[in-house]
């Protein structure tokens, strides 16, 4: 029996050079695809009335809204504008009724060498943030980043650590996005989901590849089979810990980015159903 | 009062485009430098034997040898093969008078998927080699490899991992090599350089930088101070932790090779004593 198509959700950044939110939309609906995660600079040039339209009218499922975070600043005036816009990313993400707003942390503050401080700056700011998070009922999910990126987009780098975070703001509405791609390499992944499990703190799975040798370390991510990661092992351990949602398709590649969408919808759906 | 080049170690493969391994000690020599680390490929074109000759004549001292490693491997015959050629390193090091042997341990095997079983080849392959080091004398030092290398080059990739691995092969002789540019991001770094400095286990401590935005996973290492490390910083935490060996400068990167050898040596002078 052929997976079903429920299990599937596509991240809009999967085909962000080829396609609007509205062609993407289209494009998922062609395909049988129902459930998405777009990404907020795509809802803002779609406008977020039309964004909801477009979401309501097709019955859209969403595992969540892409991104909030990027904590660390320089300064308090600079703290201040991040938690703003933070507090505008709920809102979007509770307007368009998504699973979870996902939450790249920030990396190093403007000219800092100092990893421990952004650390700091990431939980006070994501502590600041949660009474509005949960008065606005969007679950706020952490994504670990790979290491590769500690520097200048997410100082937060094993699900060991964001969870550790979430412990320490404790009140709930908080847990993480987990994502292959950032988080196949690390040592007690296993015991880490299962933990996870037990905190009712995963809120999304996110699937790609890791393609030996990847030659950039921004966009060149793999399609699902592709690469190295043990995708359905990946996978027994998160159902092992409970989480049954959809596996979010999210992929960064100058190569995916180059080929018809419509492809690339296609190869994502084979390749679910062979690989994840 | 100027730092002591004394606690200047220069990695080989920081001018390995520029000079052979006569002409790397050379240079070493005009700027004042004494202690080195060079790779088997160096000393196997120079001839053991003549690099004996070399290291002897002119009282060098080696914060090391790299490297051994690359340990898991598709079957039984080829497990034998990377036990002997490990075993071979050790002699030269052991040759040398070399403080240890490096080991990048090695990722996935060929055609494999499975990180769990490649970590457990690492370990049995250290363990088996550890009697032969021991007899010889060489300290093994396992350096724990960026997780963006967690496939191909190794999949011991935090110092945590290295020192469990340690622990559990016991018995000592065995401890880390501790690489800035490897481990800067890692969570709770300070606790496990503290430990590993109970154990005994910091065996050296190599230096570079982590540049923004970083454009090869390979070859585009920083020279110190030209990145985001907190170098003094953490230098801070392996002294608290008891070690006081040389800063051993390792830096791959297609820009500094393209540079003359005496002047990449004299930056590395200027910046271990403004940055390290």
């Amino acid at each position: 029996m052929e997976k079903s198509l429920d299990g599937l959700s596509i991240n809009l950044a999967t085909v962000r050079r080829q396609w609007s939110f509205a062609e993407a939309v289209d494009g998922c609906l062609r395909h049988g695809i129902t459930t998405i995660c777009p990404w907020r600079d795509q809802i803002a040039d779609t406008g977020l009335k039309e964004a909801e339209r477009i979401v309501r009218s097709n019955g859209l499922k969403l595992t969540g809204v892409c991104r909030g975070g990027f904590f660390p600043a320089a300064d308090a005036e600079g703290r201040a504008r991040a938690l703003d816009d933070n507090r505008h990313a709920v809102d979007e993400a509770a307007t368009l009724g998504a699973d979870c707003l996902v939450m790249v942390v920030g990396g190093l503050a403007p000219g800092s060498r100092d990893l421990g401080d952004a650390r700091a700056q990431v939980t006070d700011g994501l502590a600041a943030l949660m009474p509005h998070a949960r008065a606005a009922g969007v679950p706020i999910a952490i994504e670990p980043l790979h290491p590769m990126y500690a520097a200048d987009r997410a100082c937060v780098n094993t699900l060991g650590q964001a969870l550790d975070i979430c412990e320490a703001i404790g009140g709930g509405g908080i847990g993480a996005a987990i994502d292959v791609y950032h988080l196949w390499w690390e040592p007690g992944l296993e015991e880490q989901i299962a933990r996870a499990g037990r905190m009712g703190a995963i809120l999304a799975h996110h699937v790609c590849d890791w393609l030996v040798p990847t030659k950039d370390l921004l966009n060149d991510r793999g399609m699902m089979g592709d690469g190295v990661i043990d995708l359905a092992g990946f996978r027994g351990m998160i159902e092992a810990a409970g989480f049954h949602g959809a596996q979010e398709v999210e992929i960064f590649s100058d190569h995916w980015w180059s080929r018809p969408g419509d492809e690339v919808l296609a190869t994502c759906i084979e390749r679910f159903r062979a690989n994840c």
